[in-house]
This record gives structure tokens, C-alpha cells and sequence, in this order.
């Protein structure tokens, strides 16, 4: 099936906010085999919807619809859709009764334009917003489906997960369709294609199995996606692929669902009852933030140095001065006494330190900007690894705080 | 004059990448006075390529394409638009001399596809690409302005701010546009308005001048929009507005342009040689890492601490147990005491420092989710401050940094 996705509202055309909605929908019907041939974003009047209502009814079997649906004048969906499709507003109880319950529940007044919110055309199917007061909408015509969604991005994410997603894929033609993503790091996207070698090997050659690579700074995806008729063909299918590509690339494998690596590695230091600390110089504080960006990380993170100025690094860490004169800031041997020194300091199991040149000044001919040097410190050992990061500052920052997220799971996980 | 802006590639449609180009594209178009009617995505493929650039070119003035410009073989915008316009591709020697340049500056050779990208429409005015190889076009048809621009982010916004906004703005109807953006913190957006007043006293009552309020969780930027036959006329009403509303609003502008607060607050330590540490617990290095964002922070930040556990408050902060004890880690007095603690230990001129509860756990009657103290030292005076950033980890680091470097700035400034 084919889907056109309408998203409407002037705070977009006037670039206030960036369209995150039309790329969530997009990439989630996608996951039941539905592909978006067009996106189109109009602003809150009659006739730019009602044109675009009909282009999408023309283009596609499957319409979707976002925002204008809030309880204010200028929202006009509503409005829209019951003259596009020649029907009237009725009261619909149990939406009704649900935002009397969750007036209730948050403490504030039912107005009328609370009330107005249960009404909805007579010819619709009520989509149930659990998490929101505007009900969702879906319209039947001619074997198409045109379904409409409050803009808010939480309450949209419930009605398409749990509502429009089960309800396309029962009717996707009798096709079945599974993905598995596999979050890398570590490892270049030509470098991976490599250790994976010929994909046919993996995904066969009767075009029911797809494999995605998906690059961005943090690492690469890896995305399966098995068409089948049979549920549980596409799940063999899925998991044979999945056996294959494992087998392959293991080792930068970090995630197989939506955890970042920095959930991860709570979840290996909370099975070990290990504790952690970081001296940080040039990312300045970001690994932490990442650390403590996961609920419930005091359990294990205990705290870190933000070493910018060599002082910091000498007094607070203990560096000795002649490593600092003799290597430079920027070195293996001054990034392992980091970590050897905030280990110490902070009493934790292991640490992690970083020292490198994350620019746009500051390089040399030795020592280009980009240069970085991870370390580690535990009871037994401690070293430092050399790497490049590149001369953009920030992501100089993001890609570092993964390699040293990486080079502990890694440590953790006993894979060196 | 009004505009549809057009993005073109199958990873916007199967929503892997997020459209960021098209709010920017708006939101830039809308400085110059021309107003986006329509938003459209569409994939690789020729068929609704060629139906865009006709839905755009009957729609609106202006037309902005990007997208598809790139050397592969998917890339097909280029031999689109000859089969659109209905010409031919010729060798552009500019662009080729400046594409060989490009080459040799980045040491790689020249490939048979390097120099294709030199090749334009025939009947274009080239549009020239100073930070890429893939040249911009303009056509002009009928009164109508029809421009194509890579999909790369940053060529794309070099040309539009360059070039297609002093190109559009010479032919906006003789009317000039004219903005200026105030960045505020630390107030509610109903509060400012507030302490704005009505609105007349600003704008007038002619049309001629809007305020828009456009908040964030950072805080809410005042944007005033002029528009007016006459450029000097235009600067003498915005320089009168934003006299007027300066005067209301003052305390609270921390910039009227790009800069954010770690950049305000990096110029004014540089101008007063002040040297800044902080201390850390509940934003867990979010605060330093925005300080060290700023390119040559080094040369004021020394350093700081990410005190998570007590004992690293105790140890390394010196703060005293009795006052752990007595009052909380979330506390008043253990704020200052960091502050106090980093500020010692680093030896600098003023310190930060940071005490809250971030959620989702740790909350209780007294002190619930959201509460936080940000804590201030210098060599005169310390102090601590009493918010509350609400129940949004993520947010609530946001907000906590955001209101820290604000009373920095605020300091510094001698604003209490």
C-alpha cells in the first residue's frame, strides 16, 4: 500500500517548528509495509486543507492526517474533514465521559470547548486518544483509508503504535511484515559492509528479506525487514537473517531495540554492582550528561572531574607534572593517568578519561585537531587508546563520548 | 510574495532523516517577506519530481527546491529540471574551475562524476556553491522564481542566506523587510507579555510592525517584523520598537542575535579576565559541557566537578557533613557549599554550582521532582537560588543550566 501524510499548521510554514511528525509516521508505516509516496504540509485555512485533503484521497490508498484539531479557533480540521467528506458533527459519549475523567484527574474546570472536543462526524470510526482529549478519526471511502491525528506529537505516537499500525497491517494484502534493527559502533559503514561480506548470504535472493544500513554520527543501524503471507514464515525468516548478520558483526553490535549506549552500560554496571567515575577533558561534561541522562544512574555513576586547565589535571587527578611536560595533555600516558586518578579519587570500580583536541584551534602538525586519547582504569589494569574524531567541535564531542561509552562495554563485557 | 518549498529523496519518505531544510528554507523566507504556502516531499523518482515542480510553479512566486543534486546515479533533480524547462545541460567553467580547486585543497582526484557536476541548465542563472561542489540554479519564468539547491544542509543554507535572500528581497514589491530577535530567559512567556503591556504602545496600530512571542524551553524570543516601502523608514520604526520594548524587557534580553547564553556569557568573562568552575550534581556535566561548547572556552574554564554521590560533595566540594546532614544534598546551603568548594579547589574568580532532583524517583513532599538549587560564588559574596524545572529529566537539565548561566550573566553584570 501507498500513503500520503498531511501535516497541518502555520507555526510550520513559518519554520517555527521543525515537522518531526511526518518522518515518525513515515518511518512507522513504513514497519507494516506501507510506503510514503509524498508528505505535504499546508496552513491552518479551508482551502489549502480541503486541497490537500483531496490530493491525498487521489494519490494514495492510505491518507494521514495531523494537527489542527486542538480546542482553538484557528484549529479547523474538524471543520474540514466533515465538509470534505459530507457529514455533521454528533456527541460522542464515551470520548465524552473520558475527558471528564481526565478533567477529573488533572483538577481543572470542563469548559465548553472541552466538550466540543467529543464531537466528531457522524461517519467517522472514533480513533481513542488514551493520553489526550482530542479524539483521532478514521474515514473509509472507496477501499481508502483517511485517517486524522492531533499534532501533538505524544498523543500521535499512541493513535499510530497502538491503533492505525495493527489496523493497516491486518489489511496490507495478507502480507506480513517484521523488522529487527541492530545498533552498531565502532566500525566505519564501508568497514561493516566488509565484515558482512555478500548479502545474499544473509538475506537471500527472492527479494522477501531487505537489509538497511543506516549511518549516522553515534554508529551505524543495521535494519531486516522480512515481507511474508505467513506470520510465522516472516518470523523464521527474520530470525535466520538476524543469526547470520549477528554472526558477522557481533562485537559492535550494542542494542537491539531503542537503548542508547549509555543505557546499556547502566544495565551491565547495575548486573555487576560496579560503580563509576570519569575525568573528562576535552568533552567537557558530555560524557557525563550522557551518563546521567539515564534515569537511576546514581545507583552506579558516583561522579567525574571536568579537567579542563592542566592544573585540574595535576591537582585533582594527580597527573604528574612530568608526564604533563614530557607527552603533553593530549597523550596516551596523560589520558590513563586521568582515568587512574579519577578511579582513585572517587573510590569507583572503573573510570574513564578523555583528553584530545576537539578544535577548531589548538592543532599541530603532531597533534591535528581531532586527535583524542580514551582511558581506562579498573582494579586490575588501566591503558589508553588513540583516535580521531574529526574538526567539527560538537561532533568531535558526540563521537568521542561514544567510543569511551564503547571501549567500556566492551571492557564489561570482557570482549578485548 | 508567496512560496512553495519542495524537498526531494527517499530518505525523507521513508523517514530516516528528519526535514530540516524546509523550516529553515521558511523561517528565512518569511525575514525577506515571503510567506511559504506549501510544503511537499516527494521521492527519487521522475514522475513526482515532475508533478512537484508543476504543483509549485501553479501554486506560488517562488519556488524552492533541494534535494537530488548529488553525483549518484538517484540523484535526478538536475536532468529534471532540463526536462521541465525544456533544455539542455552545458559545461559551466566557473563551476568546473572552482570544483578543481576544491579537489586539489582536499587532495582527491578528480572523477569523470566530479566534473558532471560542473554541467547546467542551459537557460539557468547559476547559483554559485562557495562550500560545495554541486552549483545552485535559478529559473525565472512568467514573473516566477524557481530555485534548486543541494540537499546538503549547509551549502544549502550558505546560498539561501547569500544569495536568494538579497536576490528576493530586491524584488519583493519594493517593500523592505527588517527583523530584530531579542533572546530573553528567566521569565514566563504570560509574565513577559506582562511586563510588556499592550502591545499598541510597540507595534502601533498601522500593521505595519508585528511581535511575535516564540518560546522554548531556553526561554522566549521576541521577534519584531517591519515592513515598509522605505529602508530607512523601516529601521527608524524597528529601532523605535525595539527602544520600546528594551525598556520593558531589559533584564531580561541575554542577546538580539545567534549567540547563545555560553557565548554571552564566554564574552563577558573574557572582558572582565574572570575565570569560571563549576559544580555539578543533578545536570551531571550538562552544564560544563555547554560552557565548553563555545570555541576557545578553555582560556576562562578551568574546570569542574561532577558531585553526584555526597561523598565526592564532602571530598573533593568540602562540603561539611553537618550541613549534608541538616539540610540535604538538595539544599540552600549545600548549593553555596559547592560552589564555595569548586571555587576554592580550582582557585577561580566566580563558580557555579548546581543541587536538584531530576526525577523520574527520588522525589518527596518536601522536595518533589523538579526542585533545584543553583548556587553562586565569588571573592566578595555567595549565594544560592531556590527553582523548580519540573519533572522532565532531560527538560529539567535544559532549564537548570539555562538558569544557572543566567545568573552568571546577571552577576557579572552587576544586575542584582
Amino acid at each position: 500500500m501507498t500513503a500520503v501524510i498531511i501535516t497541518i499548521g502555520d507555526e510550520l510554514l513559518i519554520g517555527q517548528i521543525i515537522n518531526t511528525n511526518q518522518a515518525y509516521i513515515a518511518e512507522r508505516l513504513n514497519t507494516v509495509g506501507v510506503d510514503c509516496r509524498r508528505m505535504l504540509t499546508v496552513g491552518d485555512n479551508a482551502a489549502d486543507v480541503l486541497a490537500a485533503f483531496e490530493e491525498g484521497l487521489r494519490t494514495a490508498e492510505v491518507v494521514c492526517v495531523t494537527g489542527g484539531l486542538g480546542p482553538t479557533h484557528d484549529d479547523i480540521t474538524k471543520r474540514m474533514v466533515c465538509e470534505f467528506f459530507g457529514t455533521d458533527l454528533v456527541m460522542h459519549e464515551p470520548t465524552l465521559e473520558h475527558i471528564k475523567v481526565l478533567a477529573t484527574r488533572r483538577n481543572i474546570a470542563m469548559l465548553q470547548s472541552n466538550i466540543d472536543q467529543a464531537l466528531v462526524p457522524r461517519t467517522c470510526t472514533v480513533i481513542p486518544n488514551p493520553v489526550g482529549t482530542a479524539p483521532g478519526m478514521l474515514f473509509e471511502k472507496d477501499g481508502r483509508y483517511f485517517f486524522v491525528m492531533p499534532g501533538v506529537p505524544y498523543e500521535m505516537k499512541e493513535m499510530v503504535d497502538h491503533w492505525i499500525l495493527p489496523f493497516l497491517e491486518q489489511r496490507n494484502n495478507g502480507m506480513v511484515v517484521r523488522h529487527r534493527t541492530l545498533k552498531t559502533t565502532g566500525i566505519g559503514e564501508s568497514m561493516l559492509a566488509n565484515e558482512i561480506g555478500p548479502v545474499e548470504q544473509i538475506i537471500g535472493t527472492d527479494g522477501s528479506i531487505t537489509l538497511a544500513f543506516l549511518p549516522n554520527p553515534m554508529g551505524t543501524k543495521l535494519r531486516l525487514t522480512v515481507k511474508d503471507p505467513s506470520a510465522a514464515s516472516a518470523q523464521q525468516k527474520l530470525e535466520a537473517a538476524e543469526a547470520a548478520l549477528r554472526a558477522r558483526t557481533e562485537r559492535y553490535i550494542y542494542s537491539d531495540d531503542e537503548k542508547e549506549l549509555e543505557d546499556v552500560i547502566g544495565l551491565l554496571l547495575t548486573q555487576r554492582k560496579a560503580t563509576l567515575s570519569v575525568a573528562e577533558s576535552c568533552t567537557g561534561g558530555l560524557l557525563a550528561n550522557r551518563i546521567t541522562n539515564v534515569p537511576g544512574s546514581s545507583a552506579y555513576f558516583l561522579g567525574g572531574f571536568i579537567a579542563y586547565h592542566n592544573d585540574v589535571k595535576m591537582k585533582e587527578l594527580g597527573v604528574p607534572a612530568s608526564v604533563l611536560e614530557q607527552h603533553g595533555a593530549v597523550s596516551k600516558e596523560t589520558a590513563e593517568a586521568m582515568a587512574i586518578g579519577a578511579r582513585t579519587a572517587l573510590g569507583t570500580d572503573v573510570a574513564l578519561s578523555v583528553t584530545g583536541i576537539a578544535g577548531p584551534s589548538g592543532g599541530t602538525p603532531e597533534k591535528p585537531v581531532g586527535l583524542c586519547f580514551i582511558g581506562y582504569a579498573d582494579a586490575d589494569s588501566s591503558f589508553a587508546m588513540k583516535f580521531n574524531f574529526g574538526d567539527n567541535r560538537k561532533r568531535f564531542k558526540d563521537r568521542a563520548t561514544q567510543a569511551a561509552l564503547e571501549l567500556l562495554r566492551r571492557k564489561l563485557l570482557k570482549m578485548n
